[in-house]
């Protein structure tokens, strides 16, 4: 299989006791290990399984979220690196301004282990070290905003048309006018794509801002929304009892299922101009 | 919240133009700690965000796939810990027969860097390592098995059906019975918390067993499946090109896309009876 966003691959499809062979395409999964350099020295941080493309920026918002950089200029280079006959890159050397420094950071967030409590009030605390209740200063959404959303996602998901296995994650203004989408097989790597992308950008905080996702809405997903300053999450899919704890605690206001006309919200209900309320 | 499966919270559902108040039942995703105990000394080794309930399945299936255990005696004790005033357990300590020598499978596993490559392939030559082509010595499995596997599914997933927030794992024999089902807010959680059951009840490898989960089929499935000696993976949502690819190495047969009286065969097709082939 050509190692790309989406790869072709036999199949059988059955349907209704008819076997036809076909050729169909699949979303590509490939691991990428993210590597600091300081010096000569490199020390590997990070391998995730993700879709190839917008490597980059999936570094970029990767390291935001966990805390290693702030910006994107704490990004002193960023080199891809193709092992073996691949055609796209595996590897990505980073050097940071902090240098090996960022280590401490990566490694306290993803192997928490800290005397604070491994509970969700202690993930929470541990965020609002260093996440700020998200800013809205624009009049409510109208619903058929939130309610368009899902559709915008999906006119510009190629990749989830052609394979069905993709998800995404989408930036929006407050009139509802979409700056970007990314895609990936996971939907955290999709978040952080575009929060990369929009951190290139010089777009954070993203006050005034909606994301909106394919997918359920986890404590991940929220997570990197209150950290990137977003103030409005909107899911096709599920919340759970963090993120919605996650919402309540930084401003964001959560909404779920967004299904054809119907949502609904799960916190900070006043951003939405929501009338005849029963 | 109450730390339990699941939550209530309040929501305002809007649908058409009106909104209602309402009570609604979301999904809890709360943190567990793992971690190994040696004489006194002890260290974390994973932190994950699961819905709680089959906590010490969860974590014999952690260990199994990532290598730490063959056998659930190789676990000499396992004892659940509430920090903090949680009515749910949020640390479980882990005593290993190899003690702390299981940190570096762990570690290998998690964090890889290895010389050996990170690619599909790298990925792929790793498991070999670990895993054998997957044994089926029954006769070719009915379509309508296979078509019936996510109603089976659905009919014992309570918390899905009260919160659409859960993803299922199933295990099933060849004749289409089910075994056990497990739920959490991640898949690769469901599926751990399955194989650690059925390793906890000696029934691996699971030769002529069948895996359904309720989501794509991504490498991180295929591979638990491939650890567990399970030769058919169904999947109601789409599979990975690196899925495909595992599922193609370790004699798994791979179907997609289970939905009504249809399916896609991705690998090893000769284990279901498929008539009429055009």
């Amino acid at each position: 299989m050509p190692p790309d966003e989406a790869a072709a691959c036999s199949v059988l499809r059955h349907a209704r006791g008819t076997v036809i062979p076909e050729i169909d395409l699949v979303a590509v999964e490939e691991p990428l290990e993210l590597r600091l350099v300081q010096g000569d020295e490199e020390q590997s941080v990070a391998v995730t399984m993700r879709t190839p493309g917008a490597d980059r920026d999936l570094a970029l918002g990767f390291l935001y979220a966990e805390g290693a950089i702030r910006e994107a200029s704490d990004v002193l280079s960023l080199a891809e690196w193709r092992q073996g006959d691949l055609t796209t890159p595996n590897v990505l050397r980073v050097e940071l301004r902090s240098g090996f420094e960022a280590l401490r950071t990566l490694s306290r967030h993803t192997f928490t282990s800290s005397a604070c409590g491994v509970c969700g009030t202690g993930s929470i605390e541990r965020l609002a070290l260093r996440a700020r209740p998200a800013v809205w200063t624009r009049p409510p959404l109208a619903p058929e905003v939130v309610c368009g959303l899902p559709e915008q996602l999906r006119a510009r998901q190629p990749l989830f048309a052609a394979t069905g296995g993709l998800h995404a994650a989408g930036l929006f203004t407050a009139q509802g006018e979409c700056l970007a989408v990314r895609e990936d097989v996971g939907r955290h790597n999709a978040v952080d794509k575009l929060i990369g992308w929009a951190l290139g950008q010089g777009l954070l905080p993203l006050s005034d801002h909606l994301l909106a996702v394919s997918s359920r809405a986890g404590f991940e997903i929220v997570q990197k929304a209150a950290l990137a300053g977003l103030p409005v999450v909107c899911a096709v899919s599920a919340p759970t009892s963090l993120a919605v704890e996650v919402a309540g605690s930084f401003g964001i206001t959560l909404v779920g299922f967004v299904r054809g006309d119907r949502f609904n919200v799960y916190s900070f209900p006043e951003r939405l101009r929501l009338e005849n309320v029963r």
